[in-house]
Order: structure tokens, then C-alpha cells, then sequence
């Protein structure tokens, strides 16, 4: 095997051809493809919306000559083949899917751009080593499911079928029954998890491009960043049953209201995080629904879908304890009764060396001193980092705002977001096997 | 005209053959007409569901020997002839729609028991100089168009047509639409509100049995209440928009949280209730939606519907003032936008010492003492009040509950009630224009 590795490259990568303005066209061609009216974009996975948005993608992948590949949890791959087709494949991608009334850029990006980025390199006459894949993750949000990054957990093989069979969309279908209407899966979810489990060694390493979704790119007037680590999330829903009871007849005192012990706790939640004192720790209650829900009916129940995420695991755990402590103290106060799940509590990611120092290279390559930074979001890195060397290549987007419709990224910084991407991919398919840990 | 006054009357009239076991067996049979399975009720304006149990409800009228009319707005009536068929009726009724997941016995006792309270009479072979009517009204429940009461008080002429125009429903349809997809209705809210409105002297007096809804009268083992004034209700819509943001990247300095505005605002109702110091005051959140409501999302929009009623005008206004001041200053607090409004704010009702007279000696030809009580529920009633002299019956239920599956009241109490509804009816049927203002 070639000994070449990215630090003793003595020539850079050719720079991919790629052209900003035409990613956008492709991005709002996708943006299309939604269930809410743009600018808003609603794409909740295997509902029609996403099969179309998935044509789609097949279709610029198959324009930018890839070969095309799917598996039983429906991440799709875009392969550029290597001179060295048996070594381990430099995988990039993200997801298409997005939240209700979110926006055009995240998640998309890092597909389309993905696939930029490997027909910029052939553009440019680039034949890497190693295969590089373009991939769109199954399911990077909860929405559907209530549990986020779903394909890559399952090619991560971090999934197990329980937790998918407990998992069920709001009519009751399962995962496996939804991927079978969408001309996927297989028999039972341990089928579907088996055969999209990445095998050892195939995936050499991998590169995620996305929106900052955050404000520090564009507050401190740089282009790139490069991400270090990324934050620990953890997701909780909380259950909270009263007796209900007509808002006319029933008294004050006489009330177990499950609605005000919701709002107290949602409340809690931000004081739990506050106190904790650190910039890193967030909390949401992102989910909150009321039954029956009607003017004149004292809510009955309340469910809460809490969201607490930090760089730091321990910090990060004594808020999901407090919360935890809250339900039960304002639950007694209030005579309700509770349920507290602990939906998700994976651990942090840090990106390997090797990716960030490729990426780095790159981002000087293209005369920018990139940012080393945290990623505060969730991403499908956290899990390809527990199979493969990971790293992920941030571009500003406006006010730092996402998942809303005014979401937004310049065609500019996206054609040098893609650029960069395309650089790196390269020189990790150059790189030999003491770099990446699998046969070149 | 006949002097024979209810004060002056000199034998009772007779007691109207009525069966508890068999209306419960009518109420069990209308419970089936449901959107959720029982024991829960949901029964919607005008829903295929809604309209099936309208038609069981005629059913039930044609076997009871009364003359069917429906108005404009779907209010359907059962005319009992009297002597003097030109005289104001003497009109009994309630309601048979019922909120999501409520139970079987709010409203429809009134309804269900009219008709039989009719046919007893009949049985007994009494025949009222004033027609009598036994009345179902139309949306009673404000879960369709977020208003309450729509038919009483398109009877009592206090809707206006901008009213109704700007209420639409969840799909955007407006009640007329509604109305003429059910086989009712008119060209515009305008004409429909024209013919529903009842004319000077049609109505001699209106009475109304209602299960409690509140817990005293099980609590002093009174089995029969007969209200004196009916609490005032006022509705408060509330929308919080904040600039929502990824649940992860958002940091919690620079977050505009419109759920956490909505829960401090909910807690602040609680508050200014019980600061109002009179156990007549209740306040409710009992409608609270965010948006996008999505775990990793930080809510962008907040709505909150809030009711608060009081027997005591000036008490309740001071809270409604109390709440729009918090509006406005959570919001300067968390940055949120804000809009208020007032869906209703209707004035408090006392009810006619004459039919409370007639209601009382009823009660004591059955042998019991009732209690003189407050309605805290909003009623149809209300309306009527404000066009002739009007008055309810209250049977006890268990715990007080109501808007809940286990809503319950017995066979018993309902046959009682239902027992004194038709001796009132009797009696003010008798009653000179004197007394009840229109000719006999
Ligand atoms: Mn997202
Ligand atoms: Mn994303
Ligand atoms: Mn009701
Ligand atoms: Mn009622």
C-alpha cells in the first residue's frame, strides 16, 4: 500500500469546480418539496413530500455520474468510485429531512453540497484512492419518530429493535411499517438494523457539512469553521395527569390543573440550566400539548418534550437530574400524577485529528483561517464518529437563526463551504491507512 | 284572558309519568354518537357525528308526540301544543354537543329530559294552556368556532354578523358554511341571524335542567338546586410570538422563548385569581398551543385561551385587566411580540323570580328542599335571560365533575330533576301574561 498521508502531501488537491449560485437553484428546487408553503419548509420522513425530495436527490446524484445505493433504513449513497475500490470509503453527507416550519439549509446543504463536491472533483479531473460517498441520512429529525438521527444510528449499529419497535408515529405506525410504504426495510426492525449496520473498516472516515446554526461564524466575520467536538444532547418527555374538570364549576382549591404544573415545569427547566452557570448548557421544552385543550375545560394532561444538551456530559446530567426532581416536587404539590422517559442521553462526540487537520488544510488552501469551534447542535457526526475518524465543516448562516423559515445561507459561503468540503474529501482519500485505520 | 297565576294556583298540576332508568337508557344510546370511544364523549358542531346525534335526538322527539322545527342555525325544537297556540311557549332545553374526551350527562340531560319531561306530561294527561317546547341549541360548546353559546344567542339576537364572519374554524370554514354543509343555514351569517332571532313575546319564560357541574349540591345531599344568577364568563385569546431557533445552537441569552412567556402568563392567571381573595372567582388556561412544538425547536408561538368567570362583574374585569397587564409585561420581559383578545366578555345573569318560584314549589310538591344556588357554568341560559324571564334546575353529580369521562349522575337524580322540570313547565305553562308578559 501507498505511504502518501495528508501531512507529508507535498501538492494540494485540485480545487473542486463548483458554483454557489447553482447549489442554491438545486436547494430551492429541493425547498419545493415541502408540506408547509415557502418560505417555509415542513419534510417529515417517508410522507410523500420526503419520497419526492428523495427523487430528487437520486436524480443529482445520478447527473453528477454516481453511482447510486441505498439501504433497508433508506440513507441514501451517491459512490465516486477510487482507484482503490476494496479500501474504506470518505463518506459526506447529512439529511434532507426538516421540522415542521423550518428552513432551506439545514441538513441540505451538506446533500446537495455533498454531491457538489464530489462532481466539482471529477470537474476538476481528481480520481481519489479511496471511494468517496455522498450520503443522505434517514431521518435526522425526530419529528416523526420522537428520536432524531435514526439512519445513522442504525449504520453506527447503535440502535437496537427495541427501541424501535417502542417508537411510534402519532397514528400508531411503526418505523418499520412506514419504511415498507416507502419501498424500504425489511421483515422486523432487527432485520432492518442488521443489514444497515456499516460493516468494520468501511467507512475510512467522514465529513459533515452544515449551516452553523448558531451566531459566532457570522459575528466574527469568519467563513469556515471547523468543529472540535459536538455537544452532548439528551431528550426527556414528561407526563403530567390531573383530573380535568369545567373551568366554570370547578374551584380553585379544588384543582389538580395539568396544564400549570406543565408551565411550572417548563419554567424549571430554564432555572435548572441557568443555575448550572456555563454558556454550553441549553434546555428547551420544545414539546408542549394540553388535553382536551379547549377554553373551558380544565387541562387534564400535559406532555413536555424537554431537550438539554452541553459539552460537558456531568454538567449536562445534573440538569436532566434536577428536571427529574422538579416533576416529582411540583407533581406532589399539584396531586398529579407523572410519568418521566428518558427518550435520549447519548454522550458527546470529538472529532478525529486527522479529519480536522485535512479540513484545516483546506480551509488555508482556500486563503481562509477557518474558527475551531463546538457544535451545539445534534448532528449525524455524533454517531459516525463512534465508527469512524468524523469531522464536520461549519458555514455562517444569518443571525445564526434555523429551523425557521428565514433560515439562510449566502450562495457565497456555501460555494466555498462545498469547496472546502471537496478539498478535504480528497485529501483523506489520499490518505493511507496509519491515518485512517483501514486498508487503502 | 284567564287570572290563574302560579302563585294563586290552587291544586298542583299532576306528576309527569317519567322513567330515570329509561332516559339514562336514551343518554347511554346518544353517547354512542362519539368521536372518541366511551365512556369519553366528543361530539363537534355539525360533524357527521354531531348530525347523527341530531337526528336520534328528533327520533326521540317524533316518539314523544311533538311537532318538529329547526331554525336557521340548527337549534331544533319539539312543540307540545297548548290551548292557547298562540301564546308565548313556555321553552325548556340544553345542549348535546360535547368537548373532546367529556362525558355523557352536560347538556344532554337537558335535552333528553325535556322531551321526556314532555311526554310525562302528556302520559299524565295534562294539557298546557302555553305551548311547550323542549329545545336542543346549537353549539353550546365553543370547540368549533372558539365562541360558545352560538345559538342562544343567535336566538336572543346578541350576534352580529361581523361576529360570526370572523370566527372560523381550525380548516378556515365559517359557521354559514358549516351550517349549509349540515343541511341549515342561509346566504350570509346576516340572514341566518335575521330568521333564528325570536320575536318579542314568542317565548313566555325558558327554564333549563343542567347537571351541577360543581360539587355542593352532592356534598349537602340536596338532590335538586334551582339557580339564581349565572356566573359571568369572559374569554381571553392570547398569542406570544417570539423568533423560535434551534433547540441546541440557540443560546439560552439570546433565546425569545414564546412557551415559556405562554407558561409564565398561565401561571400569572392562576395568580391573579386567587389574588381576587373570593372563592367565586375561577380563572383557566385551558387552551395552550406552541408552535412548531418540536423537541429540538425553542416554541416560536405561543396561543393561549383563557377563561375567567365571577358571579361579581367588576371582580372578574379586574382580573381580565389583571392578565392583560402580565401580557404585556412578559413580554417586554422575554422579548415576544403580543397580541389580546377578547372572544367574549358577556354580563352576568339573575334569573326570573317566577320561574325560580315555580321551580321551587315543583321541588316541594316532590317532597324536597332545593337549594338556591349560582351557576359557575356557562349556560344557554345566559342568553335566553337577556329575552325572557328564564331560570335552570341543577341535579347533583358525582364529585362534581364534569368535561370528564366519569361525568356521572344517577338514575334517580335524573328522574327527579327531569320530575321538577315538567312541574315547572306545568306550572309557568298555566301562568297569566301578568306574570310572564306575553298574552296567554
Ligand atoms: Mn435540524
Ligand atoms: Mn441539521
Ligand atoms: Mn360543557
Ligand atoms: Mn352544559
Amino acid at each position: 500500500a501507498p505511504t502518501l498521508t495528508a501531512k507529508h502531501a507535498v501538492c494540494d488537491p485540485p480545487l473542486p469546480k463548483v458554483s454557489g449560485k447553482e447549489i442554491v437553484q438545486q436547494l430551492t428546487k429541493l425547498a419545493t418539496y415541502t408540506d408547509d408553503p415557502n418560505p417555509a419548509v415542513t419534510r417529515v420522513l417517508f410522507t410523500g413530500t420526503d419520497l419526492s425530495a428523495r427523487g430528487y436527490i437520486k436524480q443529482l446524484m445520478q447527473d453528477a455520474g454516481l453511482g447510486i445505493r441505498e439501504d433497508a433504513m433508506g440513507n441514501i449513497f451517491g459512490r465516486l468510485e477510487g482507484s482503490s475500490p476494496g479500501a474504506g470509503a470518505v463518506v459526506t453527507g447529512s439529511h434532507c429531512d426538516a421540522i415542521p416550519l423550518a428552513g432551506m439549509y439545514d441538513g441540505t446543504v451538506g446533500v446537495v453540497g455533498a454531491i457538489a463536491a464530489l462532481a466539482g472533483l471529477s470537474k476538476a479531473s481528481f480520481k481519489p484512492k479511496r471511494p468517496i460517498e455522498a450520503l443522505m441520512f434517514t431521518s435526522e429529525e425526530p419529528t416523526r419518530f420522537g428520536l432524531g438521527c435514526i439512519g445513522s444510528r442504525g449504520m453506527a449499529g447503535v440502535l437496537t429493535p427495541a427501541t424501535l419497535d417502542a417508537k411510534l408515529d402519532e397514528n400508531g405506525t411503526s418505523f418499520a411499517e412506514a419504511a415498507k410504504a416507502a419501498g424500504y426495510g425489511g421483515k422486523h426492525h432487527k432485520d432492518i438494523l442488521k443489514s444497515t449496520k456499516v460493516g468494520d473498516g468501511k467507512i475510512a472516515a467522514f465529513v459533515e457539512l452544515h449551516i452553523e446554526q448558531g451566531p459566532l461564524l457570522e459575528r466574527e466575520g469568519v467563513r469556515l469553521g471547523i468543529v472540535t467536538a459536538i455537544a452532548a444532547p439528551a431528550a426527556l418527555r414528561v407526563t403530567l395527569s390531573g383530573d380535568g374538570g369545567h373551568a366554570g364549576a370547578l374551584l380553585m382549591p379544588d384543582r389538580h390543573d395539568a396544564g400549570l404544573a406543565g408551565s411550572e415545569l417548563a419554567l424549571h427547566v430554564e432555572k435548572a440550566v441557568l443555575a448550572a452557570g456555563a454558556v454550553d448548557t441549553v434546555g428547551t421544552t420544545g414539546g408542549f400539548r394540553i388535553s382536551p385543550n379547549t377554553v373551558n375545560s380544565v387541562p387534564r394532561e400535559a406532555t413536555l418534550d424537554i431537550d438539554i444538551r452541553d459539552i460537558d456530559k456531568s454538567r449536562r446530567d445534573a440538569v436532566v437530574d434536577s428536571v427529574k426532581k422538579a416533576v416529582s416536587d411540583i407533581a406532589k404539590k399539584r396531586g398529579v400524577r407523572w410519568t418521566f422517559d428518558v427518550v435520549n442521553q447519548d454522550p458527546p462526540a470529538t472529532c478525529d485529528d486527522k479529519v480536522v487537520q485535512a479540513a484545516a488544510a483546506s480551509a488555508h488552501q482556500l486563503g481562509v483561517k477557518p474558527k475551531h469551534m463546538v457544535s451545539r447542535a445534534y448532528h449525524d457526526s455524533l454517531f459516525m464518529a463512534q465508527i469512524a475518524p468524523s469531522g464536520m465543516i461549519f458555514i455562517p448562516c444569518r443571525g445564526g437563526w434555523s429551523h425557521r423559515p428565514d433560515e439562510f445561507a449566502s450562495p457565497e459561503d456555501i460555494e466555498l463551504g462545498v469547496q472546502a468540503l471537496g478539498l478535504t474529501l480528497a485529501r483523506l482519500a489520499e490518505s493511507s491507512s496509519d491515518d485512517l485505520r483501514t486498508e487503502l
